[in-house]
Order: structure tokens, then sequence, then C-alpha cells
């Protein structure tokens, strides 16, 4: 790959911020010890750092002068004697070059760098407004929102990136569904993910895996991932995806834990994955994303109708939310550095109060160059369902017996990532099958 | 596995304190957001917290009244909206018993049960100073000093969960040598090693992994891991452990990258071996730590002599210390719940400000209990070497010109953790083989 765009991200974040003066100073993360212990986190580099800089190491800062264009990146000084234990770093020409920077100092002479370019204004970030308060500053808001905003739009670089952290990851992804069998603990399947996608170049998980089999994939939040997969009529869940060159992936499939899915998973599955093929075939430019969250809604709906869990008519089910009770949460949200990244409500959208909408990440047209998950799901989860069946205005199109018929399929979702194009969307996640003859043909695979 | 003996590890901190009254008052950790974001970094507990508690989820406290011996556990109150993401959590009686407490409240009532106890003065930690600023508190040093000398001493519990880290490390390192090939790349090695572990149980990798084949192994904190194993006559140094049970493992291995050491490799290796089973060997109640280091340092100093790399008399080399040129880091630590556990150096104790011993990170008497790594190393470092050579006093025992014949090797290192019992010690480490034989056969088998 070539070099991390990183001043092309100076550039377009600066267009955003509407001066024609002034420089933009950030600093990166730092090592992050343990309380009263000398074991260090696993360093992950501020986002917008990295955005601005394609550094992932610690103690880095950056600079722009907008008024000259110029990117200068401040690389920490490593002494003699801490070389002897970490080995020579490259020189800052080596630094200034690798990352496609137009100065490279050391973070020692930021002070005198930034007194040479006398600057009207400098922008900063909120967490970096203490380190900065030496300079005249513009509001730490500023510079967050036009990062934010730059950050929502991704160049070649990043959607190649994220391809990539795409695919390592739908082959563990695969991988586990050929070889995953009854007996097996949660655990040794989020093991066996991290370690495919670690030795593949990823840095670390992007967020943390969820292995929920039967009735766990009914806590949405499940990250225990201590039991057996002791019953082959269950069906498991895995939401896990590798972070790879600092970008995520996000990623969720659900698949029998014997060689096939029983009738009752294999209708709500279908369900599931009909909301999803006509989701992801209705992103496109200029489409608002709360109508995707709708649509697949109404997908939900139709075929909820037509096993028997709801009964009335479509229009009153969707006038009174009630799919949201089954997918709790929203279709999706936009991803990149971060797993759940930023600008999914751009100022003066607020999130709509209705059961699932009011977890949806992201309202806001779509446009090309966005990234997004598509995820829906379907889960009967317990608490949830009492109280549908405790507000009669959603009651009244719920047939409970037949939902207990259903419990025990726990919960389903199907997740890919997908980039917005000029004429409609790009499935990063093409590589990991998701039909169920497929599925099931893997899954016969890990018992033949 | 029993409960986790939270509880007397409270009795045994108290004894520590000297203190007949008075309440000790410890907060757990909470989880950490990283910047800008809503991406939670691992959940690692605070390691004095863990040992009062045995908890390993974030949010909670505990409390322990030294007079009446009462420890009561504060655990945070899940709402019925938080419960329907993250499930039903255990009620407060099921945490008082699986962590063996006598009381357990929420965290919001400590204040209340507190003031219950009417305590004369409250230990806390210096982590947990401000939020204990409320009540009459000990210096905090007092309760620190404590907690981190009862952590020396670890019970048949502390020592069980010890041996299975290393049993599961131990199997990792195996699968290692036995799948490893020349062309892998040393990520691949780690992913592979931390997908071990997590799969049998481990949280998480006990600090950051070294894989380091060639030269890099003598950069002695090599984190980069992006190096392919494209020479068969490297030898590659993985230093990796998982942490079970909250408790660290940490291992050494080094072997050829082809099916067998060149003779160079050998030579070294074989150095080392000695060095490692001779102080495993000596290791036992009474004797000092220290020596230890020294005793490593003379079976190298022999070895060192006998393939020419030093010259001259054995008391002379080791009145000079010039091993430490060669092992530039200290025989070992001491490991529990942190991988440098706390405790290496009691109070009055200070470091010997010469090569090699002045990063040994323990200096004390062995006693039953104490848990050791014992991890003697030879390495071709350039820039100590370089050291070594502008300092007459020690250059004149070294032949660099037989050094550059070695300096292929890079470096190697042996580690293995050993308790210290009644009658000597217990290899914790004893399935992780490290014996020529032992080695060639696994690399064999990973090209048959």
């Amino acid at each position: 790959m070539t070099t991390y765009p990183a001043k092309q991200h100076f550039v377009a974040t600066a267009a955003r911020l509407g001066a024609d003066t002034g420089v933009i100073l950030v600093y990166g993360s730092e090592t992050l010890i343990h309380p009263d212990s000398d074991t260090e986190y696993e360093f992950h580099q501020n986002s917008n750092f990295y955005y601005l800089s394609g550094v992932a190491e610690p103690g880095f800062a950056a600079a722009y002068d907008i008024g000259t264009r110029t990117a200068i990146l401040f690389v920490p000084h490593v002494s003699a004697d801490e070389a002897v234990w970490i080995g020579v770093p490259p020189s800052l020409e080596e630094y200034r070059a690798a990352h496609g920077f137009d100065a490279a100092h050391y973070t020692k002479d930021i002070s005198e760098v930034l007194g040479a370019l006398k600057p009207s204004v400098v922008f900063t970030l909120p967490e970096n407004a203490s380190a900065c308060n030496a300079y005249s500053l513009a509001p730490v808001e500023k510079l967050r929102a036009a990062v934010h905003e730059a950050r929502v739009y991704k160049d070649d670089y990043e959607i190649e990136v994220m391809r990539r952290a795409n695919q390592i990851s739908s082959a563990a992804h695969v991988t586990l569904m050929r070889e995953a069998r009854q007996g097996m603990i949660e655990t040794e399947l989020r093991g066996r993910f991290v370690g495919l996608v670690l030795a593949q170049g990823c840095s670390y998980e992007a967020y943390g895996s969820i292995v929920a089999k039967g009735r766990n994939a009914a806590v949405l939040h499940y990250t225990k991932n201590n039991m057996a997969l002791d019953d082959a009529r269950d069906v498991v869940l895995v939401d896990a995806g590798g972070t790879f060159g600092n970008y995520a992936s996000d990623i969720t499939r659900t698949w029998p834990v014997g060689p096939k899915f029983t009738d009752n998973a294999r209708e709500i599955y279908s369900i599931v994955l009909d909301m999803q093929k006509t989701v992801i075939e209705a992103c496109a430019p200029l489409k608002q994303w709360e109508d995707m969250h709708m649509l697949a809604a109404r997908v939900a709906a139709e075929g909820l109708l037509r096993l028997g869990i709801l009964t009335g008519d479509i229009a009153s089910i969707m006038a009174n939310h009630v799919v949201g009770y089954f997918m709790p949460h929203g279709i999706g949200h936009l991803i990149g550095i971060d797993t759940h990244d930023v600008g999914g409500y751009p100022a003066g959208t607020e999130r709509i109060n209705k059961p699932g909408l009011r977890y949806l990440r992201a309202r806001r047209q779509m446009q090309p160059r966005m990234v997004f998950t598509v995820e829906p799901g379907l889960y009967f989860v317990d608490a949830i369902l009492a109280e549908a069946q405790a507000t009669p205005s959603v009651a009244q199109f719920i047939d409970f017996d037949v939902v207990k018929h259903y419990r025990s399929v726990g919960g389903v979702r199907i997740e890919d990532n997908i980039v917005i194009t000029e004429s409609g969307n790009d499935n990063l996640t093409s590589e990991c099958p998701k039909e169920i003859a497929d599925v099931e043909a893997l899954r016969a695979s890990a018992y033949a």
C-alpha cells in the first residue's frame, strides 16, 4: 500500500474549518499503565490523531499550518540508553517520508517550531486542550466537528484498508463455521477468531467479540463467552471483527451448532437475511439512513406476520413500532477508525425516541465514501417481550403463544460493512457467506 | 476450583497492617473508554483489588472491618433497562457467596454501610484515596505496603491458578514449536499463541508478546513482531504468556527456525540452558535472589570462556561484571497477579548499580510460596558491545573477533516460573520442553 494520506486529511479538515490561517496542533496518545503496576495497556492511538497522522505509536504530535499548507510531524526523541532496549528508531527524515509530512521535528521542540509559525490562532481537540494552553486557542469544538465530518468520507486508501480488515475477518468467520463443533466453549471460538485475525496482521479485536449460543444471543451485549455449544439445535451468534491498519471491521454471522438449522431457526434466519439483503439493495446516495431502519422493520413485519408471531395490518404494526420489540437496536452505524465511527448525527439532528429507532447510531443522508454496517437482527428477549405484553397498543399485534414457539432461537443477526458508491454501494464483507445453503455446507464440513 | 480466598487475603493484609481496629476500603477499576470514542479498553481489574476481592468485573468495591473480621462486597446496581442489554445479573446473595464474603451491598450504599461501622480509621490505597476522602484516612502507603507484602506469599489457590496459566501457555509454546515454518511472519506466531491461550480460558496476554527472530532477539523490548522467519539458520525468541484467573504466566523459549540449531546457536543455547538449570537447582528458602543472578553470571562466564568470547581469569571477569554486557537484564522477578509482581524490593533494600544487576527486579531472601521467573539470557546487542569495547576495564576480557562470529545468533533466553517450597522449588513450567533434543524433535515435526 502507498503512504497513509495524513496530509490530505489535514487539508480536508482545514477546508471544513473554514479558516485561511492559523495552525492545527494535535497530540497522539501516550502509553497507559495499569494503576500500581508496570503493565501497559495495549496501545491504541487516539482516533482523531491517527486520521491526521497515520502514526500508530505513542508519544507523537502533529501540526498543520493552514496558510502555507505545511504538515509537520513531531517525533518523540529516543535516547541512546532507551535505544539499547527498544532498538535504534527511524530518523526524523525517515519518519517524515514514511508518513508523507512536509517536515519533522522532535516533540521537545514543539513550542519552538510553533513559535516560529507565529499562528494567529491554534485549533486543537478537546482531549488536547490542556497540552495547548500556551496558545491562543479557537473553541475546541470547532476542530472536533471538522475532523469528525472529514472522517465520515473515506478516501481510496481508507476503503482499501477497510476491505482488507473485512477480508481477514471474513476468513476467520469462515474458519469458525468450518471448525466449530458441538461441545466447544464459546470462548474457544473467540480465541480462534482473535488468533486468526492477529496472525493475518490485525492489531487487535475492533471491539469485544460476542460469541453467544442459544438463549445467550438474546443478551444483546453478551460478552461472557463462557458456555458450551451443548445443543446441536441451537444457533450461535458470532459478532467479531479485527482492526487492520487502525480501521475496524464489524461482522456478525449466526449459524447452527449442528450441521443444519432447525425449522424454527431457519424461519427466523430467513427473515433477517431478507431484511439485510433488502436494505443493502436499497443503500445509495441521497437516501436517509433512518429510512433503511424502517425498511428493515417493514421486511421483518411481513416475515413475522407470515410466521404468525405478529397479527393485524402492517400499517398499524409499523405505526406502533412493534418490530422494535424484536429488533431493539438500530439497523447499523458508520464505521471507520472507530467501530462506532463519528459523524452519525450531524449538528442539528436528534435521535427519534421510538422502540428500536432510539438506539439508531446515525441519522443522515447517505453519500459516496460513507461506510456503514448493515446489521438487522431479530431477538426473543424476555424482558422486552414482557414490556410489549404490558403495552396494550403493542401487545394487540403479537401472538405470545407463537412467540413461545420461537423463544429457543434466542437471537439472529447478520452484519456486513458496505461503502456507499456513486451508483449504490459496494459490500466489503462479500467474502463471508450468509446464504443458508453456503452456511450449512460449511457447518456440514465441520462434522465431515 | 474452590472460591477465591479473598477474605483470607483481607486477613493476611490486616495482619501486616498491625491494626486491631479500623476498616479497609478499596475500589476496583471502572471501565475505561478511548478518548472521543465509545470503544472500551479491554477491562483489567486493579491488581490490589483483585487480590482482596477476586472480582474481575468493573464497578465493585470491598471493605473489611478489622475488629469484627467482616468482609463486605459492594456490587454495582444494574437497572432493569441495563439488564435488557447485558442480561439479568446475579443477586447480592449470589455475589456474596460466589466470592466468599460475609455480606454484600450495592455500591450506592457504601457510605451508609461504612457509617454504621463507625470506623476509627479507614485504610485505603493511593489509587482510591480521592474516593475515600470523606473518611479519617490512615496514610495510604500503609495499606499499599501491607497488600504488597501479603501478595508476595501465594496460597494454594493462587499457586494452582498459576500452574494452570503455565500449563495453558506451555501448550501454546509447544504448538508454535511444532507448527512454525520458515517463511512465516513473527506476528503469525504471536496470533497463534494468543488464540490458543484465549481459547483455553485465559483472559488476555499477560504482557505484550515478543516474537523475535535472528538479530531482532538482540532488541530486548522488541514488540514489532512484523518480520519473516526467512533464514533457517536463525533462532526465534518467543517470550509470551497468558493470564488465567487474573494470574500471569511469563515464559520464554528460543528455538531454531529450521529443524536444528546451528553450531553457533547451539553453543550459546547450551550455556543459557546451563545457567537456567543451575539457578533453578539452587533456588531454595533463605537464599538471596541477587545471589541467583550472580550464579547465572558465573555459569555464563565459564561458558563464554570455553567459547573464547571471554578471556582471562574468572574472578576478575566476575569482579568487573563483564557478563552484564551479554545479559543486561536481571535473572528474574516475582510474578503473580502482575507479571512484574509487587514486593521485589522490601523497604530499605536498594538496587545494585552494576551492569545487569541494576535492572534486577527483586532483591530479597527467598521464602516458601514466593513465585519467581528464572530467565537467563545471552545477547549480542551492538550498542552494549560498543560500550564494552569503549570501557577498558571490561574490554580486556572480551575477544571481539570471536564475538563477531556469534553476532548472528542475536539473543537466547529461556524462562520458567518457579514456586519456592520448603525443600527447594517446584517448576510450574515443567510442561514446556527446553532440552535441545526435545526442542529439535518438535522443530523437526514442523517440517515432517
